[in-house]
C-alpha cells in the first residue's frame, strides 16, 4: 500500500530508529532531561527521538500542528489543515534498559482543534522487529501490509490479556486474577493495543489512569478498525479533545470479551 | 569461547528454531496433545520442540539422562555420566501467540542423581532473537559471549521488575504495588532471570508456585554467575533434586535488592 502519511510515518520511524539505537539499553539515555508538557518527566531518548520525528515532518509538511509525548502543542507554519498525535518512542523504560520491545506511535487527521474521532491514519511501529501496523479509517488494518483482525476468543479463563495496575486501582485486582489466567504487561501499551488488533493478545486493561492521548491515539484506531473494542476504564468512548494533560486508563478489547472484562473492572 | 556443551547447546537452540518457525503464532500449534512430566498439558509446539532437542541430543551424546519438562526423566545409553535439564520451548503461550519473547533453556552437569546445584553449564536463548546467554560455574555468565553482571540498582521504587502473581498469592499484591512501580511480566522466566543477570530487570518475583525446574536450571547459574541472588518464595536456596514434579515460586534479584525484595513478599 502507497501513501503520503503511511510513507511519511515509515520515514519518521526509520529516522528514529537510527538517532535512538546508540542509546538502545543504555542507563545514560534513560536521563531525566526536563518536565514534558504531560508534566512526566523527560527522558534523554525521548527528547532524541521527538527532534527526530519534528526534523522529518518539518521536512515534509509546510504547516502542521503537532501533538507529541514531550512538547505538547506546536503549530509548524501558517494555518495547518493537518494534526499529527506522536508518541515518539513508547516503551521508553523497555528501550533505556534493552528489553526488546518499544514502538513509536503516529497518528493523522485533518481537523483543527482535533477529537480522538477526528484521527483517520494510525501507525505503530515496532522499533526493535520493524513490524509495523496501520490503518486508515474506514479501510481496515494491517499488520506489514496484511489485513488483521482481533482474536475470536470469548472466555476470559482462556484469554491472554495485559493487565496494568497501580497502589491507586488495588480494590480490582482479586476478581481480575482470579478469572484471567494469563497475564502479561509487556511495556508498550500502544504495541499492546496492536497486539489485541492482530489477535496475538485479546485484551488490555489499564487501571492506573496515567495514559497519554499519545499513547492511545493511533493504536485505537488500528484496534477498531481490526473488530476491536476500546473505552476508558469504565467502559465510556473516548470522546474528547486530544489534549496532552489529559491521564487516562483503558479496556481494549476482541469483541466477544469487551463487555466480559468491564464487568470484571467495575 | 569454545565448549562441547555450549556448540551443544547451540545446536539444539538452532534446530529447535528450524523445526518450530512454521509453528509460531498458530492456534493450531497451541493445541493439547498429551499431559507432560510434571502435569501440565503438553501443546503440539512444545512436543515439536522436545523431540528435536532430543534428536541432537542422541546424535551427539552415546549416554545421558534427560530431565525434561514433557517427558520427563529419560535416560538413553548405559551408566550416563552427564546429565541434561531442558525447557524445550520457555514461554510456550508467547510462541504459540506470536509475542516475540520465548526461548530454550538447558543446563548440564555430571552428577547421577543431580541436584540444583550440580549444574556445571547453564545455557538460555531468546528463539526470537537469538540473543545467547551461558555460565560455566565459576567462570562467569555470558551474553553473545560478552561478560554479564546484574544491575546495581538499590532501589524498590527505582527497580523495574518482572511479577507473577495469581489468585493464592493476592494477600501480597497490595505491598508489592505499594513499593515497586516499574512492573512487567513477560512470559519467559527463564529469559526474565536472564534480564536480572545482563541488568536489563533488576528482579523477578513468581509468587503462583507453579514453575518446574526446567524453567529455572539453567537461568539460576547464570544469573548467580552474574552476580545475582535467587531462591524460592520464601528466600530459601534451592538445595534440593531436580524433579520434574515440584511446583516452585521464586524471588530472584541483584545484591542490593534481594533482601529488600524478600521483605516483600514476606
Amino acid at each position: 500500500m502507497e501513501h503520503p502519511w503511511l510513507k511519511l510515518s515509515q520515514e519518521i520511524a526509520e529516522e528514529i530508529k537510527i538517532r535512538i539505537t546508540p542509546l538502545l539499553g543504555k542507563p545514560e539515555s534513560g536521563k531525566i532531561v526536563g518536565i514534558g508538557a504531560n508534566g512526566a518527566p523527560t527522558l534523554r531518548i525521548d527528547e532524541v527521538a521527538e527532534q527526530t520525528a519534528i526534523k522529518v515532518l518539518k521536512k515534509n509538511l509546510a504547516s502542521f500542528l503537532l501533538i507529541s509525548e514531550e512538547i505538547g502543542n506546536l503549530v509548524v507554519g501558517p494555518q495547518p489543515e493537518l494534526f499529527v498525535v506522536l508518541d515518539p518512542i513508547d516503551g521508553t523504560l523497555n528501550a533505556t534498559h534493552g528489553i526488546p520491545f518499544y514502538s513509536v506511535s503516529i497518528g493523522i487527521g485533518t481537523n483543527r482543534t482535533p477529537l480522538f474521532e477526528d484521527i483517520e491514519f494510525g501507525f505503530v511501529e515496532n522499533l526493535e522487529t520493524n513490524d509495523t501496523y496501520f490503518a486508515f479509517k474506514d479501510k481496515g488494518a494491517f499488520l506489514n501490509n496484511k489485513k488483521i483482525s482481533t482474536s475470536q476468543q470469548s472466555s476470559l479463563k482462556e484469554a491472554m490479556c495485559s493487565i496494568y495496575i497501580n497502589d491507586k486501582s488495588l480494590g480490582k485486582v482479586a476478581k481480575l486474577c482470579r478469572t484471567i489466567k494469563r497475564i502479561r504487561s509487556l511495556g508498550s501499551v500502544a504495541l499492546e493495543l496492536c497486539y489485541v488488533a492482530d489477535g496475538s493478545l485479546d485484551c488490555v486493561i489499564d487501571l492506573r489512569d496515567v495514559l497519554k492521548v499519545t499513547d492511545i491515539a493511533a493504536a485505537k484506531l488500528i484496534l477498531e478498525e481490526a473488530g476491536g473494542i476500546i473505552g476508558n476504564s469504565n467502559g465510556s468512548k473516548f470522546a474528547f479533545e486530544l489534549d496532552i494533560k489529559r491521564k487516562l486508563g483503558l479496556i481494549a478489547a476482541n469483541k466477544k470479551l469487551f463487555t466480559k472484562v468491564l464487568g470484571l473492572t467495575k
